[in-house]
């Protein structure tokens, strides 16, 4: 199919037919919103953005592009980080947005669940469940844009991980359009349900390359009545690792945030985010992020914790440690750890890792790997932070600071993050932790992958997609 | 292939250079608590039992019977409820024991994980993580002789669901040898990893139809520095659910169990049990079993509980409550709970129904299908416990007061079972909750599931076992 040719118009025209005239965009300047990823790194050329406003206009839809031979690039919130909610071909697939599928359909508050489907946005449904005194504990930095959707089907991480889990860990059903354009209805919030293969499970993480994911059964946790949050200094990541597994054997599923913050990323934000200042009188090698969400009155945890805090000054784990007072001392221990990005873009361009190893072998990773940099590309800087608690760190480097003519063979920008993927690789860990594949990561998927894993992936692929329309050219 | 043929035999011999002499199994008698239901309820007939000791031995073996055209029933511990573990057809599958691969491959403290074979006991590894200090939250009545390969499988459920999950929630990732005979290794226990299709949910409540699970990474947590074990006396289970809900907000995660128990079972039980008697004065509807597992000492986390206690009795939703004071009255506690399927069984046949609605509508199912089963069935008597916390009842009936002569309209036994899992269904609830499909609910499979979702799993069933050779006559 040719834009201009008589199949595209009859094709457009049975989709304005399903969604209305002005859902089905075409024009160029209007499409382009929907079409470049948002830091505007990349621009695709989609044959047409449709905006379907119920499940049953999703399944027309996917139907209608199934009998043209059209292929179907779904999006939620188009925030992304990986190039997987745009075309990667030209000309070939309509945009399928889920923006007008933004209903709340049902919340139970005794049941601790929620319908919501998948064009909500994230903030939209942490505030539905806040109005009802109930907890979604999935959060990040783009939650103010990024739907339900786009959340299940890269299967996002955030900040409340070690104690809430993955996006997955955090869905009871789903509504899902199959590539043949059924509908597969699993919206009942059953905590226990064994009868067959859990469908939702292939559908969550897929990317929507499986088919689209139309609504979707949340749970709600109580909200915690008290917030107690530390920002502690050690002299390694050996004594955060230390820290981590004591402050779990005395906290329990209270301990719900424990990011770790090197000293270039304090630097960085220091020097760069206008109203931040040090909290400590000297800079130490790092800063661990420690938050408790406690269902004891906060003056109870407190004084736990400033025993618990003291053992650790004792023991010569922490070099120091404050617990804040007050709401606006929290933020501002948050806001040193959200800004890190945001400094390192302000200094400058660098390369992203988001990557993953176990837990327990986090210390060891930062080691050698900074050590491998360092002789492999002299003047490299790690700006190292993250969800040690996860296991998870954005492994960035600048390399800025490298001569080159000093240095002529030192590694290139790619070798730097093939030395570092290649790391991750001899630790059993991942090349992508929470940001999925996209189109972006796919040569790491053939570098990393088993050919056995890739090999029943496309065996399921094959199997509920034969015909290759769902997100073509991403994940595999 | 016929037992006694040429091809068997060459079979037999190519098992027996795989695994050795003796753990290949043909004798007729050694054979048959393999093949054997372990309650006696149905005996397959296996071409032999094999005892693969390794992952190598089980993709051998695998491959042996690809080429052989002969089909593979895993087994694990042989303790399930739905025939998932025996054959169907005779003579023409070999058993695939898993029981000799028992070893803890690894236990990391730091990192919460610990690597078990398919075959190791869940005794065992609950055994393993004490004995460092760490806590393997699955509990099943048959701990001591199931194992976690088909706790995988079957995606078990247990004690502990409200607070720690499913079987599907406690597992990093696996090792499974597929239909193909290829090992897929994902045993690195990472806490975040999104790149492409996540396999391990695929082959987590599969029931051994998809690939056979031969090893896993699991979750550990801290272990609870103090437990409270409650049993209270309400008079409905609409004042139970309430109870529900403001014990989730006063305790949080810190809420392990919350198990309904009607007047009946607690009559049968201390009918049939020795050694039992009654904690309440007076006999009450329903009474609740429920336990906090809490970081906080004990006596604090009584104090809190006893002034909670109090508001509950203040507000007329609790009759009665009693908070154990020892260790031997909270496992008397348990006794109570644990004992009513050894009741039932002593007080003659009944009907077993394992089924699960939306936590919030449990007290509306039971009044309605109570109801509806008093005016189809007089005499029927419902035997109603379970799992509250996570919406799954035992919901058993037993119909021996049924006088046939005055009642010669009242529903059979296979109508009473389908009254029952209609209303389910019309719950929007699951006719399995915790105990599988097996050979034995594939009726119910048809009849229940959407042909939607068979066709899902059709597809996916197909993709990974085109031969159809794992597990045949099971789920599908």
């Amino acid at each position: 199919m040719t834009q201009g040719s008589l199949l595209y118009t009859d094709f457009l025209a049975a989709c304005r037919a399903v969604c209305g005239e002005q859902f089905v965009i075409t024009d160029t300047a209007e499409k382009q919103i929907f079409e470049s990823e948002w830091r505007g790194r990349q621009k695709g050329d989609a044959l047409a953005v449709v905006l379907p406003a119920s499940t049953r206009e999703v399944a027309d839809i996917v139907r209608l592009c199934r009998d043209a031979n059209v292929a179907i690039v779904p999006q939620g919130g188009n925030t992304g980080l990986v190039l997987g909610s745009i075309p990667t071909a030209p000309q070939t697939a309509i945009i399928l947005s889920t923006r007008r599928l933004n209903r709340v359909r049902q919340l139970d508050s005794d049941g601790n669940t929620l319908i919501a489907e998948a064009g909500c946005t994230l903030a939209a449904i942490q505030q539905a469940a806040a109005e009802v005194n109930r907890l979604f504990p999935l959060s990040l930095a783009s939650e103010g844009s990024c739907t339900i959707g786009g959340n299940l089907s890269t299967n996002a991480g955030g900040t409340a991980v070690l104690r809430y889990g993955n996006t997955r860990d955090l869905c009871l059903g789903l509504e899902v359009v199959t590539a043949n354009g059924e509908i597969l209805t699993q919206l009942h919030g059953l905590r226990k349900d064994n009868t067959g293969y859990d469908l939702k499970q292939w559908f969550i993480g897929a990317e929507g390359t499986l088919g689209i994911i139309t609504a979707a059964v949340l749970k709600l946790y109580p909200q915690p009545r008290s917030r107690c949050t530390a920002l502690l200094a050690v002299q390694s990541a050996e004594d955060a690792l230390h820290i981590l597994r004591l402050a779990g054997d005395q906290f329990g599923p209270a301990l719900t945030t424990f990011e770790l913050i090197s000293r270039v990323c304090t630097d960085l934000v220091l020097q760069h985010i206008p109203g931040t200042r040090a909290v400590f009188a000297q800079p130490y090698p790092y800063q661990i992020l420690l938050e408790i969400s406690d269902f004891h009155p906060s003056a109870h945890t407190a004084a736990v914790w400033e025993d618990f805090q003291q053992n650790l000054i004792q023991a010569n784990l922490l070099a120091d440690g404050v617990l804040a007072t007050s709401v606006a001392q929290a933020d501002a221990f948050w806001k040193l750890r959200e800004s890190i990005s945001e400094a390192q873009a302000k200094a400058g361009r660098n390369l992203k890792h988001d990557i993953a190893v176990p837990v327990s072998r986090i210390p060891e990773f930062i080691k050698q790997t900074e050590h491998l940099l360092s002789s492999r590309c002299p003047g490299a800087q790690v700006v190292c932070f993250g969800h040690m608690g996860d296991g998870n760190l954005h492994f960035n480097v600048s390399t800025q600071a490298v001569d080159r003519q000093l240095t002529p063979d030192a590694l290139n920008d790619e070798g730097v993050s093939r030395l570092i993927h290649d790391q991750v690789h001899v630790f059993g860990g991942s090349f992508s932790a929470e940001h999925g594949i996209g189109a972006m990561k796919r040569d790491d998927m053939l570098r990393y992958k088993s050919e056995t894993a890739l090999s029943l992936m496309r065996a399921v692929k094959q199997a509920l997609d034969p015909a290759g329309m769902m997100n073509p050219g991403k994940i595999l």
